[in-house]
């Protein structure tokens, strides 16, 4: 491990939260009536979902995924009909 | 190309719709303060955005990529505050 791993650094979380399969989307389906609407026949289906990008401070990348995770357990995700997926990456500019 | 390349088949795009780095992003703001009023004190910024997938039919991946961008520049996003990216895959089962 190098030192340069122990020293607080920025990370970037981008995560995404999605509904269920199962969960009936409202959102989507007005996104895809309006796509009709505007002659985007071939448009079969619309999911909606939500995109995040946090930046947090953490030691190293383990640090960093296991606190982005416990933040889409506590606040970002609704365990009950949405599902959560990210990637980390060393934040830009550092 | 070959022949399957010529038929409509199903695809799926992937977008993503965020606010330009300029924007003020209010609802980002708010995550902020709720993951810090839980104690998730390393977080330094919050960046809301959209996430979208679309099944559409195509005869082929650049159609696909051009019907999207049309999407995209027509009704989910707002040129003004914000930018889209997307990518297209075949549809999973197809």
């Amino acid at each position: 491990m190098s030192e340069a791993t122990q020293t607080a650094t920025a990370w970037l979380a981008r995560i995404h939260v999605t509904l269920k399969a199962a969960v009936v989307d409202p959102q989507g389906d007005t996104i895809l009536s309006a796509l009709h609407q505007l002659h985007f026949a071939e448009v079969q289906g619309v999911r909606m979902g939500k995109y995040l990008e946090v930046t947090l401070d953490a030691a190293d990348e383990a640090t960093a995924r296991d606190r982005v995770d416990a933040m889409c357990r506590t606040l970002l995700a609704n365990p009950v009909i949405e599902r959560y997926s990210f990637a980390v990456e060393p934040a830009p500019g550092t």
